[in-house]
């Protein structure tokens, strides 16, 4: 991956059910800026997925050969799935100038990886639900998932839960409007950071010129 | 000072000119839970100023004392007279459960000895003018500076603006509303960060009993 140029990696990690997918479609809608970032995945759509928004939707098959041509910066196998993060992805954002960031919705696996490909770049934001209970009935209320698949679901999360201190910032995500405003806040600060705004150099070196003509 | 505990530490420095005492000021409006680090300070009082709420202003005498009893965190000479910061004012602010965090309006110096004594607490921001033009226009709009001090402060300025990459964030106050929404943007997002939030230990492991026992 190139050097830092004030693009920005944000990375929304949580157990299932803590809502970091509608989280990330709020701040998707309201930041035309922001690119989301498109995983493939060998996981079957569920009803309300479409292939290319949500997911590349691919068979393992394929899956494996992407990893095989070193496709992928990241990928990891989650219940039984295969998810990855192509790198031609972030690259075709980076080169868009309309774009100033990435938003993953991914897993602590995929975060590590993407943090150690580039960690001045990247922003982690880890999400909580406020109670067991209403991660269940969330998981629970999801369209297309086996009661194997939520079992798997829940068992996994207690994994999950143990990784909040790897990342940058902690929601706790009891209402998801609170919750969307202070991903919003995070989001524009750090796009604020000194070293996330190349520019800055020349615009001061301007003033003292000025400074001094004057 | 005591371990990081959550409070935040909200350091604003800029040359004069560049807005950050409005900007202070427009933050402590609207943040309660922020307190106002008041400095001491030799300089005489400008008409609109307020012993006590902007400054504490005291006699060269007093100030030198203050220092032989070891009473500032920080302190500097800036243009003929001494700035400080006292330490019994950082605690009183961070003994007051509904205060979470203090804001100062200071130099480099005084920016550097705070980040010095709690790194892990301090958040820097700098505040560029959009203008040297713009700048002089404000430095001398202001009442209660002679001449000779708004030449000095024009000079000064000088060696300020070379400081802005010690700061973690540089805002460009061309407007002072958006600067105002970029400040509170920064602020909010900077109490969510995890190491600023102590009880998400216990709130986790809260989280994992219920799992357990559900």
């Amino acid at each position: 991956m190139s050097p830092p140029d004030g693009f920005l990696l944000l990375i929304l990690s949580s157990p299932s059910g803590a809502g970091k997918t509608t989280l990330t479609r709020m701040l998707m809608e309201r930041c035309p800026d922001l690119r989301f970032s498109v995983s493939h995945t060998t996981r079957k759509p569920r009803a309300n997925e479409v292939d290319g928004r949500d997911y590349h939707f691919v068979d393992r098959e394929a899956f494996l050969e992407l990893i095989d041509r070193g496709a992928f910066l990241e990928w990891a196998e989650v219940h039984g799935n295969l998810y990855g993060t192509s790198t031609a992805e972030i690259d075709r954002a980076r080169a868009d100038v309309s774009c100033t960031g990435m938003i993953f919705d991914i897993d602590y696996q995929g975060a590590r990886s993407i943090y150690a490909a580039a960690p001045g770049d990247t922003v982690r934001v880890f999400i909580l639900p406020p109670t067991i209970a209403e991660m269940a009935r969330r998981i629970h209320a999801r369209a297309g998932d086996s009661d194997e698949m939520i079992r798997q679901r829940l068992e996994t999360a207690k994994v999950e839960f143990t990784m909040w201190p790897e990342y940058d910032y902690v929601l706790l995500n009891d209402d998801f409007d609170r919750a969307y405003v202070d991903l919003a806040h995070i989001y524009h600060a750090e796009r604020l950071r000194r070293d996330r705004n190349p520019w800055l150099g020349g615009f001061v070196q301007g003033l003292q010129r000025e400074q001094v003509e004057g």
